[in-house]
C-alpha cells in the first residue's frame, strides 16, 4: 500500500503559498530576489531553540512533540527573513522506526543498540508502514505547514539509502565506514539487499509527508562523498535516483532537491536523475557547477538548478565578512547569465556556535544582492 | 641557516639504486611495470609492526628510537614487492618539536596540550633548528636509508601548513575546525602567520631529509579539503607552493609529490606547482585526473604524475575483487596511452584491519598487469 492512499490523514485545507520565491527559482521563473535558507536552521545555535529543547528532554522526544517541533520549526522565521521552513526532525527516524534502538549518548553523535552485520539482522528488519510507525513524522509535517499559514512552502526531507545504510551499519557515525564498505567490497550483495529495503521505506516516507503537507522534498546524502567514483553511481546514486523517480510519480509537482555533501566531483552523475535541483557543499564554485550542469542538459531532461553553499564557518566571521563573501558567492551562481534556478543556503548544517546575528546577516545579505 | 648546510649530519655513501621505477615513472620515462607503494604501509596491519610497537612503548617513542623506526619501515618490503619505502614517523613531529605537548589518547587521535589561539601562543613558537630539534627525525632517514641498501627509493614527509595548523589550533583532529576556520574567516592575519612559520619549518625540515638521505618527497596535506575553493587557494595551495619551489632550488632533483585529500576538484589549482605529482584519493577517476592535467599542461612547466587511488577499504574484499578493481584502475590510469606519469598507490593509508595478505595482492596485482 502506497502512503497516499492511506485515508487516516486529515485532508487539509492548507493556506495559499505567499512566498514562492524558492519553487520559482527551481523551476527557472523569475524571482525576485534569491531564495535562501539555512540547513538545520532550527538548531542549537539559537537560545529559544536550548529552551524548547530542554522542555522536550532529548533530542528525539522534541522531535516526537508534535507542539514543540512545530514550534522549533519556527523559530528561526520569526528572526530571520527565510524563504523555506525545513520539517525539524532526524535522518535517522527510518532506522530507529525499524527497531534499530536509536540512542544518543552526550557528547558523541547517534548510536544503535542493534546494528546490522548479518544475514539474521537484515531479514528481521520490518516493512514500514511509515504511517504507523512514524505518523509522529507526519503529524509534525501537518502542524507545522497549518501553523506556516502560507508564510514559506516547507521542506519534508529524508537521508539517502547509503547514509542511512552507514548508520544501521557501522552502529552510528563512523570515520572510513569499516564494516559498511567491509560489506560493500566483499559482500555487495548484502549491501544492495539492505539498500533496497531502505530505499522503499524512504520512498514511502517522503510520500507520506507530501501527503502531510511538505511542499518540497530533500535527500541528504551526508556521506555519500565518502564513497569511490564508481562506487557512489552503484551504491548511492542509483537509489536516490530511483526515489526521486518513483515520487516524481507519485507526485509530479512535488520539487526535489538531491544533496550529497562532497559530490561536487560527480555533478554529471547526480544530474542524471529527476531531481529539480543539487545541492553543493562550499568545496565547488557555483558557476562551475552550472557550467557543468548546462554543458550535461540534455533535450527533455528536467533542468537542474542548484543549491548551496556557503561554508558554514563564514558566518564565524564578521557581518562584512559575510557580506563579501555571499557577493562573491552571488557572482559565481549567476556568472552564467541567467539570474535564477539558484537557491542560497550553507553548504552544510549551521553549528551549534554560530552567533544568530550573523545568520541574520547572511539571510539578509542574499536578499539585498541585486540580480 | 638553511639545512643543507648543517655539517654535524655524517656524509653518506649510501647504495646505488637499485629500484628505480618509481622515479623513472615520475619523470615521465618509459617502466617495465607500475611502480606501486601504500601510504602508512608499516602500521598496525602488520603483527610484526605491533610487536616492535610494543617493544617500543607509545607511538612517539617507536618513531624516536632508530633502530626500531628503521625495522618497522623495512617490514612490509619484507612481505611485498613494494617499490618505495617511506620514513616511519609522524605528520605532527613539527608541532611537537615547537612545544606544543603531543601526547596520544587510547582510542582517540592525536592531542596538543597547548594549542595555539592567542598571538602570545603565536609569538611564543620557537623558530625550529631541525637538526636540533628534531634530529631524530634525520636520523632515522639515514639509518633507514642505509638500511635499504639501493633496494628501493625513500621517501621523506610532512604535513601541509594548513593541515599542521588545523592540529595546532584545535589542539587535536577535528570535524568541522571550529577554531581554525574561526581564525580563517575573522582574522585571517593570525592564520598567515602561523601557516608562515609553519611553512618555513616544512622547508627546513623536507630540505633536512633530503641532506639525511630521502630520495624523494611527499607533503599530506590531508585536511586541505575541508576548505572552500578560493580559501584552499590562499590558505593551503599558495604555501604548498611555496615550499615545493624553495625545496626545487635547494633540491632541483628530488621529486615532491603533493597529496591532498579531497582535493580532486582542484587539480587545476595544485597543478599550479613545481610539484612533480599530484597524489589523489578514490573519488577522483585516473583517466580524466589526468585528462585534466594534460589540458592543463603549459610549456616550460613541469609536467604532472599521478598516485593513487584505489579505496583502502577494497582491500577488505576478496583477492579476485582486489585484482579487478585495480584492474580497473590501471585502465584508467592509462586510458590516455601514456604508460608511464603514474605511481600505484591506495587513496589514503592501510588501515588497521586490513589482512596483510591482502595487501599483499594489491601490490602484485599492480606488478601482474600489462602495459
Amino acid at each position: 500500500m502506497s502512503a497516499s492512499d492511506n485515508s487516516n490523514l486529515p485532508k487539509q485545507n492548507f493556506a495559499p503559498l505567499k512566498n514562492d520565491r524558492l519553487l520559482r527559482a527551481l523551476r527557472f521563473e523569475t524571482v525576485d530576489t534569491t531564495p535562501v535558507w539555512m540547513m538545520r536552521q532550527a538548531g542549537r545555535y539559537l537560545p529559544e531553540y536550548k529552551a524548547t529543547r530542554a522542555e522536550a528532554g532529548d533530542f528525539m522526544s522534541l522531535c516526537k512533540d508534535t507542539a514543540r517541533a512545530t514550534e522549533v520549526t519556527l523559530q528561526p522565521l520569526r528572526r530571520m527573513d527565510l524563504d523555506a521552513a525545513i520539517l525539524f526532525s532526524d535522518i535517522l527516524t527510518i532506522p530507529d522506526a525499524m527497531g534499530l534502538g536509536l540512542y544518543f549518548e552526550t557528547g558523541e553523535g547517534p548510536k544503535f543498540k542493534y546494528p546490522i552485520r548479518t544475514q539474521a539482522d537484515l531479514d528481521r528488519l520490518p516493512t514500514l508502514d511509515v504511517n504507523d510507525s512514524l505518523d509522529y513524522v507526519m503529524r509534525a509535517v501537518t502542524s507545522i505547514r497549518t501553523a506556516l499559514n502560507g508564510q514559506v512552502p516547507l521542506f519534508g526531507f529524508s537521508g539517502s539509502p547509503w547514509t542511512l545504510a552507514t548508520y544501521m551499519i557501522e552502529g552510528g557515525s563512523s570515520k572510513d565506514y569499516r564494516y559498511t564498505k567491509g560489506f560493500l567490497y566483499s559482500n555487495p550483495e548484502f549491501l544492495h539487499q539492505l539498500l533496497d529495503k531502505i530505499a522503499i521505506s524512504v520512498i514511502d516516507y517522503l510520500d507520506a509527508q507530501v501527503v502531510a503537507g511538505a511542499q518540497i522534498l530533500q535527500i541528504f546524502d551526508s556521506w555519500g562523498g565518502a564513497l569511490g567514483h564508481r562506487q557512489f553511481i552503484e551504491f548511492s546514486h542509483a537509489y536516490n535516483k530511483r526515489i526521486v523517480a518513483e515520487l516524481k510519480v507519485r507526485h509530479p509537482d512535488i520539487p526535489v532537491v538531491l544533496f550529497t555533501k562532497g559530490g561536487g566531483l560527480w555533478l554529471e552523475t547526480q544530474a542524471d536523475s529527476e531531481a529539480d535541483a543539487l545541492g553543493l557543499d562550499w568545496t565547488m564554485p557555483l558557476d562551475r557547477a552550472r557550467q557543468v550542469l548546462t554543458a550535461q542538459h540534455k533535450p527533455l531532461q528536467r533542468k537542474k538548478a542548484v543549491q548551496g553553499n556557503l561554508d558554514p564557518a563564514t558566518l564565524y566571521g564578521s557581518p562584512e565578512t559575510i557580506r563579501s563573501e555571499v557577493t562573491l558567492m552571488l557572482d559565481r551562481a549567476y556568472a552564467c547569465g541567467e539570474k535564477t534556478g539558484y537557491v542560497a543556503n550553507l553548504g552544510h548544517g549551521i553549528t551549534q556556535w554560530v552567533n544568530p546575528d550573523n545568520a541574520k546577516v547572511f539571510i539578509d545579505a542574499v536578499h539585498d544582492y541585486k540580480l
